[in-house]
């Protein structure tokens, strides 16, 4: 068999890969990017099954809609309207089976062989991943410890059919970097001039533990703002829900007919429990017990590193979100050290995947929310002695 | 915005659209898919969740493989040995999105622009969708009442950079029809000689109510053979659970990354709760009471059809599934047809969307799952009125 160029050019999830060699017990891995199960409203949703099953029937074993179940996408209106003063209406939300697959569906509609994706350098793996389907050029631009670049942002506007910039503004995978306020409407500013999308992927920005929440970038502003949102990292991932925000109708409806093309819709049985869920217990209660777990793992860690890492490795301070990026002075690569840290069974996710652009780097990942603060500290201790 | 060229030649579904119109009350509409609701064990599956969570906990809320959950994987893999005497082992079968996912993973992964497709005439509606986001260049071959015409086929390979060739080899979307015994063979005899792909989509083919279950085309016999299977059909497709299998080492390992980039893994939830619903119930019993139901449905739309429709119309007696293909020799085109039909309060699909190469054509076809008995007879009687 031939097959397609752009599945031989797209890689495979290079943490999945690394994920199979440390999933043995006695590894202590930061590798992952799971959300802690103790995070779950078990109980819960348990509940909302029988409650959604007993009010709505046979309707959540049926063939829906493509767009998604109305009530969930009138919630997630009101709350944009709510929380972040945004004139979100119900059909300016889209379900999607995951953040995953809006990044895959928004690529889809947008981008020909070449044509432009500005992207975050480092920037979310799943991101390169899904947008790589369709065959783009990335032009990479440095994500400082503010935000973007914005010299290198407005060279990279410059470039021909660029579709669209990606951004994780808050608690950004893999560095847990922040765009500051300043930041943010400079971006907007400049994003304003050009013909093109942004994607404000933020599937952690309810997960902040420290500081104020600022504003989207571009949502509310810009006419081809695109929002993504998550329910996976404050309910549970296992059921595959995310969605788009856009009040793009054309964009909107596109996205649409590649949805319905791709899984014609969303798991409805998932999209009647989450809405259940959400309707009838207090979210902002459990968010908050989710914070209040990951501030401690993430203190943790920072004072663990404080205490064990030698004064060539520098590192973020997260605001929020799941993860601390880590810089090797040392003239070591990520890799070389990943070989030496499993010997010591710790795991990280090197910096590599992260990039576009190179290889060989001198960065890594680590995860903090799926150890207790134990373990935390005596894997950091691990990985100190061997930086 | 400029959007990418595949979006833009991509149909949205047809079917979809028309059922906007015809979703009305007191319209009676043969123009739908689905499953009858009365078929779906929701007590069974409601039981499952509890038990299921019971015994895997946060397992089934948390992020998963890509490939699926192992325990369902071998479930299908035994049924396959087991009813079919193939050699299906379970990492030969793989998770998706339901089938409509499984169809987009194999164009993603084998299709460069304006590599060929060779698909049934009229064909699956969502197939073409599915496949159109690939830019691929279609082949039709008629398809007979025993099968695909053998001449058309050998002419299709002979076309340049021919892919893979996609059947629906058991009551065939939209027609109901069946490929015979010899046919199967002698298709097998063809694409032996070949190096293409053989897609046999099968969702329906547990719902036989009348003749002998037949061998599958290739499977067991072609190296590039892929089954597609589904418990849209026959337990919910609320859910979305669709599988690929295939043997083919090198064509899972790029679906396996396909399927990362597009939504990381299937509803994990979903597959844990079918899992258990399929090791405690009695599958069988459950599916044999869908095919009474069905066919009693097949039965009353075939004798009504006997009685209303004028003799100029033609129709297939499927011998499982969910659709009757009829087609009009009187001069009159499907469209225009839907109109007057519309005047009726009775709606159907318009043949048009089942074909790559033709419009204006004087097919339709009718779904009996989801009606009554009376209800069928009367919306027949209308539809005959006008015909």
């Amino acid at each position: 068999m031939q097959y397609s160029d752009r599945i031989l050019n797209t890689p495979s999830s290079f943490i999945r890969n690394i994920l199979k060699v440390t999933d043995s017990k006695d590894v202590i891995s930061f590798a992952g990017g799971l959300p802690n199960p103790i995070s779950f409203p078990i109980d819960a949703l348990k509940a909302s099954v029988d409650h959604a099953i007993g009010e709505n029937g046979s309707k959540l074993f049926q063939y829906s809609s493509t767009q998604g179940y109305a009530p969930l996408r009138e919630y997630i209106a009101a709350k944009y309207q709510r929380v972040h003063g945004l004139d979100i209406q119900p059909e300016d939300v889209f379900i999607t089976t995951g953040s995953q697959q809006a990044l895959e569906l928004i690529g889809k509609v947008l981008i020909n062989k070449g044509d432009g994706i500005i992207m975050e350098e480092p920037g979310y793996l799943g991101a390169i991943q899904a947008f790589t389907l369709s065959e783009p050029t990335f032009y990479p631009v440095t994500l400082e410890n503010d935000g973007l670049n914005l010299e290198e942002l407005e060279n990279a506007l410059q470039q021909k059919n660029v579709k669209f910039v990606y951004t994780v503004p808050n608690f950004q995978n893999p560095t847990g970097l922040t765009y500051s306020k300043e930041k943010r409407e400079q971006i907007c500013e400049i994003l304003s001039k050009y013909d093109v999308a942004l994607i404000e992927d933020d599937p952690y920005g309810e997960l902040r533990f420290q500081g104020e929440p600022l504003p989207y970038i571009g949502a509310g502003k810009l006419e081809n703002s695109i929002l993504l949102g998550s329910f996976s990292k404050t309910v549970t991932p296992g059921m595959r829900l995310g969605f788009i925000i856009t009040k793009n109708k054309e964009l909107m409806q596109h996205i649409e007919t590649a949805k319905q093309a791709s899984d014609l819709h969303t798991n409805i049985f998932s999209q009647y429990v989450i809405y259940d869920y959400l309707a009838n217990n207090e979210y902002t209660e459990h968010v908050n017990k989710i914070i209040a777990l990951y501030k401690e793992q993430s203190d943790t860690m920072l004072a663990a590193m404080d205490e064990f890492f030698p004064a060539h490795v520098t590192y973020t301070k997260p605001e929020g979100g799941m993860f601390i990026w880590a810089t090797m002075n040392n003239g070591a690569t990520a890799l070389e050290v990943f070989e030496k840290a499993m010997e010591q069974k710790v795991a990280f996710v090197p910096g590599d995947p992260f990039y576009t652009s190179k290889t060989g780097v001198n960065t890594l990942r680590l995860n903090y929310t799926n150890a207790t603060p134990e373990v935390i500290r005596e894997g950091i201790k691990r990985l100190g002695s061997i930086l």
